[in-house]
């Protein structure tokens, strides 16, 4: 398996901005590696609920993460601004694939490529459910 | 003792923005008590960062904070935008207390009100130290 | 006003033992501020779920927090184990303040008090309600 | 790829008790998704301190997660106990590769399984750096 890289801008469909906190930075003075989930869930659920018309608390059917992964290849620290890219890697009926790149405000190159899998469940029954379609419709936006 | 209220904008001096995180809501669909804590951290170490020229990890005398509280007069959830209003209560030798009024982000009245008191210590030894002189000049632009 | 003091042990009705985490240190190596509300609020949602019933998410009247503060008297680091003491301030019909004191797991005295009171709401309106009956006769156990 | 599955306590070679906390439950009831990886953190920072002689703040040689994952099978929601096994993947002369298995107190089989990777690094002169003596004796002793 070769090593993971750093990828540029143009990997990504679309981009929110990050603000970093005080929190985010451990001992070390640079952001903790488990900081970077809640950036992603903070912004892949944005896209959902902006763009998908997500509803969390209310909607049936809703995406569990039954998996997740983070490369990190250079440290940040608070109180940088980032910018985190979302891209779809795989779409399928029932679940779907993000890749997220985490880039430095003024950096043309990512510090950080998380990846994690939203499984979809409908919540009363607890059993495995299709896409919803306002918000299959939002992703297929983010497809290469 | 009167019951705290909301206050409105023109009572603090300096205002930072805060995009909330997906994290910061509860089980309940809001921001958790906790949360609040950390926005006021991240506004008020940017400005001591940014205005104050302090160097977390490298300066020998630091602010610990030995007493905050937060009254909270309505709810707000990710993924509103916030503004952090910044005001000095006291400004003594050793040590500053903070108010923090937080504005959603088209809000003239706040929605909730923090305080918080950084002692200075000088990490070596552990006692008490003076604030040092370009933090107390920036901490004066922020005195009512 | 006078100064806060730590308390002993005996002030405190109920214990739970609370485990310090990795990222519950900041950058000076210290449980950091704001991590003492979220220990705050482990030990009474679990006296809540434990001792009151509290079924959160599916409970119609549910406590939301309105006010809280917290005193430190001396730091303490992960991976130090902890104690916290419960204790009820003030016991009315739709809202309780509660005392909760951090000792480390070996200490007679506390290293911090927090503060914080529960008003209760019903969730489908947003009026205040009545505390519920369980929930209330467990908190009289705590009452001094 | 095969679909990872849980696995049974006898992959591990030495566990930690995990008290879970409020904050761990996201809007679904459930601990999230980036939880996990502060756990997997406070086990193994704690047998680093504990077995290995770890300093956090004073070592000059310190290991960098470069890379994380988090596979999950089945949810744990606060206030559940649970107890997290380690076991060493890979040791090399500069990294080592943690697996950590996620058991709920009274479980047969994990819940979830976190891999991550330590690169330990010189802080002084920020270039890769064997693993110290004393930490590489207490690795030695997870390995299968």
């Amino acid at each position: 398996m070769s090593r993971p890289q750093p990828a540029s801008r143009d990997r990504y469909a679309k981009f929110y901005p990050l603000a970093t906190r005080w929190a985010d930075n451990d001992i070390y003075g640079h952001a903790n590696n488990v900081v970077y989930y809640a950036w992603f869930d903070t912004a892949v659920n944005r896209f959902l609920i902006e763009c998908g018309g997500m509803q969390p608390g209310l909607d049936q059917v809703v995406g569990y993460v039954v998996a997740s992964s983070c490369d990190y290849f250079a440290p940040v620290s608070y109180p940088d601004s980032l910018e985190l890219g979302l891209r779809i890697e795989r779409l399928g009926s029932k679940s779907v694939s993000w890749e997220i790149g985490v880039f430095p405000a003024d950096a043309e190159e990512s510090c950080a490529t998380g990846r994690f899998t939203h499984a979809f469940v409908d919540r009363p029954s607890g059993r495995s459910a299709e896409i919803p379609a306002k918000i299959r419709a939002a992703l297929q936006t983010l497809l290469p």
